[in-house]
């Protein structure tokens, strides 16, 4: 067809352009699809990501996980910030948060949610998330690698939690990021409800009870639909609609489970209440299942539509299991993420390590595994990568040649966390805090006490052992480090009330 | 806000960067809204576009066009291409339909919409439309002034018609040009009905009867609401959130009416009845209304918001008025448009002329007149430059230097129309044909007979004095620069079916 090389122009503003190798046969790019959890835990499955199965690995039924652990490359050691709107921020752009400085949750247009502290002020955060273009206060401006994949072809669906921008901002929409198609994503990070009784948040009138009002799924009311069913079958009908149009397709199937509320799926409720649970624990079960399940109706309409070996499946949660409220955990606290300590909050390991599993028929060997670390972030030059698309990106460094086994890009590299933030919800690690992973060693440093914490990753997979004293010479070359790292991206850190001047950063402050 | 201008960063594919001038003033740049209406010729409204009244002007009531008129300048020479899609896709891209190559209308993917001839094969057009990226076959890949806007900070909403790719391909959906919101707009190119009573072309169980079925107005269906003002209704919701994002918005109101069926809004019908129109014309002018109604409610939420003087309204529709069919219009045929002659789908003027109108506060003089000719295609670089945006138009011209009396972009300018195709209803002009507007003359030529009308517009509007004979220095003059213009824009001709060969170019062709 060379006439339809000869009517491709160069328009304003920006280049439409294919890569060389992917340019006439657009076909052969793979399909995407991130299934990403909310406020997953990296045990609340039943598939193994540490050394050995553990209690909770025997509690929860997740066989589609399984499968797709079987069928790919399981990480053992991914990372994410230690809320959602960092996370997911840091998942669109590419950027550290440090660097984006969306590093609390957002809700409200130029509101900050931070708790109050009776010693030190929160620094002037972008409480309006993330954008794509200029002009809206308190918002850090960059283009997310949705956009590019549109641009370059692919047909790209939002379905579920978005929480990239506060209300009445830009970044609210997904479309705004180049989705073509949004499901019920928004700018709130969590459901009203699951239930369709409850319309999903929505009064008798159809009205949205509040913000977390979840909205598109009105042919779901009272039909008895669980919402992440709901969501599931909405997802399939765009996969059906996405074959029609012979491109490559991105899905973020961006769940709201299993964010608080935690209701019941009553399909899978009296399963774990039989095996012994007590209410709020077989609920929370009963959402990881429901979970699963929709992942394996996803791996189905693969296999049924003679799209699985053309397609690439990444699995993912954006920070830890939720842990430090009795009103929807059983206590103790801090547990739930056993054995890592503490959860979703904490630069504690329970609070950022995620469950991560990547699929990609003919080039990740079926039951791989990788040890080597990555986080968030690295998915914006993943992604990219595997539609063959050259990119620049800021932070993140792409894990393909973790998946082919030709490189280590973990290696030297020091993973950066920075949350100068009161959350609300109190727990061990959960502070105004940064932190730094180098090899085996991750330094956590609180910005109000200077207290430093130092743990073996390695040998000590719980932070149960502070070696910071035991250890000043690692504890200072970390330190540096995570000085120097926070200054090259610009991070922000809490002011001192009592004089107005910032907090020092973890190098300006003795072991 | 300083640390907002250091979290701005340059990401992959494409530069996030805003115009000197606007950056820092974002809030500054106008709203933009075009008010596009379907199939609208230009004597169906109260507003005189010629340099007197006529018959049509004293038939329809269009009191919210005339007040447009007074506010702004109007246009009495804007052109489009003679049906939706080359219109369309000009307007949105920049683009000669000679050089995108949208030359018919589209439906299905992959299929020709051209009626059969005995003697000429069309060529291969881009019956797949427009697309912003590579890799679906028969598309001319371009990038949307849309989704430079919303780059540049515009909220963008589509309400209505699109009509610029067709089914189950990318350019379908509005989003795929950066549309943030749309609002009932798809592949189609017309409404299956008004009819709230009809579901908008849904059948009781909620399934569209067709591809004409209007998407997304489920609130509306028996309600009473005409289409008209359901469209109006949502882009006023649209708009009112448009505001809380607070930054300036891009509106398409791009109306179905009024495209046919021409079923009777209601609300205005018995009026026309009553002033002794026929039922078909009643409803059409029962339509016009409606739309007008649409305008007015438009322009009242501007002066209610406060957004008046910060809004600029283009007016503007897409072909003439329907004047080939008596299914729909009354005998005799061809005459709807008077003094033009023809309709739809015709090169003679009844099938291009549109009735344009700018409001621009503060810019554009109150009750100012222009009489020099722009066409579809400028919109691109004038709407870009109405909000600032550097860009590179391919074929349009801004028609800025109209508005502000700074300038005249259609001195020595040759407006081309390219129309290879048999469109199905036959009539005046309505042929496989190609033309040229050159100061005040026009010259259409016939691909089948190598026939050549020559008109002088200036003195002869309704094109009754063929003066090809009598002057043919300016006939071959004309055929020479449309020649030479068609061939630059790699326009597209028929093959004989004979022997195969191309249909001489119109300097091949003696007078």
């Amino acid at each position: 067809m060379p006439h339809r090389l000869r009517s491709t122009f160069i328009a304003a503003g920006a280049v439409i352009a294919s890569t060389a190798g992917a340019y006439g046969n657009p076909q052969r790019r793979p399909n995407i699809i991130l299934f990403m959890v909310d406020d997953m835990g990296w045990q609340d499955t039943s598939v193994p990501f540490w050394n050995q199965r553990t209690r909770l690995n025997d509690t929860y039924e997740t066989p589609n996980m399984e499968r797709l652990a079987r069928e790919g490359m399981l990480f053992t050691q991914a990372y994410a910030s230690p809320i959602s709107s960092p996370s997911r921020c840091s998942l669109l752009t590419g950027a550290n948060a440090a660097r984006h400085r969306v590093t609390n949750w957002t809700l409200h247009r130029d509101a900050m949610t931070d708790g109050p502290d009776d010693q030190l002020l929160p620094p002037q955060w972008n409480v309006n998330g993330i954008c794509q273009s200029q002009g809206t206060p308190y918002t850090f401006v960059a283009r997310s690698f949705v956009d590019i994949l549109r641009q370059h072809g692919y047909h790209t669906i939002h379905c579920g939690k978005a929480h990239w921008g506060a209300l009445d901002t830009p970044g609210a929409a997904p479309e705004h990021f180049g989705f073509e198609v949004n499901i019920a994503g928004h700018a709130a990070g969590g459901p009203a409800t699951y239930l369709s009784e409850r319309r999903f948040g929505h009064d008798a009138d159809g009205r949205p009870t509040y913000e977390f009002a979840v909205p598109h799924l009105q042919q779901y009311w009272n039909t008895g639909t669980f919402l992440t069913e709901a969501l599931t079958q909405e997802a399939l009908k765009a996969l059906d609609n996405a074959r029609h149009l012979q491109q490559p397709f991105y899905l973020y199937m961006s769940h709201y489970a299993v964010h608080v509320p935690i209701d019941r799926d009553i399909r899978y409720f009296t399963k774990y209440k039989q095996k012994g649970l007590s209410d709020k624990e077989a609920a929370y079960a009963s959402l990881i299942e429901g979970m699963d399940i929709s992942l394996g109706e996803i791996l189905h309409w693969l296999d049924a539509n003679g799209e699985r070996d053309n397609t690439i499946v990444l699995f993912m949660s954006d920070n830890g299991g939720y842990a430090t409220g009795a009103e929807w955990r059983d206590e103790p606290l801090y547990t739930q993420n056993a054995p890592l300590r503490s959860g979703k909050g904490s630069l504690l390991e329970g609070g950022i390590r995620e469950p991560m599993i990547v699929r990609w028929p003919g080039t990740v060997r079926a039951g791989d595994r990788c040890d080597r670390y990555i986080t968030i972030e690295d998915f914006y030059p993943s992604i990219l990568d595997m539609a063959g698309i050259r990119h620049k990106a800021v932070d993140g460094r792409s894990f393909i040649p973790l998946l082919k086994h030709t490189g280590d890009p973990s290696r030297g590299r020091a993973l950066i966390w920075n949350y100068p933030h009161v959350w609300g919800n109190t727990g061990p690690g959960i502070d105004m805090n940064c932190a730094i992973r180098l090899g085996d060693w991750k330094l956590i440093y609180y910005y109000k006490t200077g207290r430093k914490q130092l743990f073996n990753i390695a040998t000590d997979i719980s932070e149960s052992h502070d070696l910071a004293a035991e250890r000043p010479d690692i504890t200072r070359r970390l330190s540096r480090r995570l000085g120097r790292e926070l200054r090259r991206m610009h991070a922000q850190r809490p002011t001192r009330k009592h004089d107005g001047r910032p907090c020092p950063w973890p190098d300006e402050q003795d072991n």
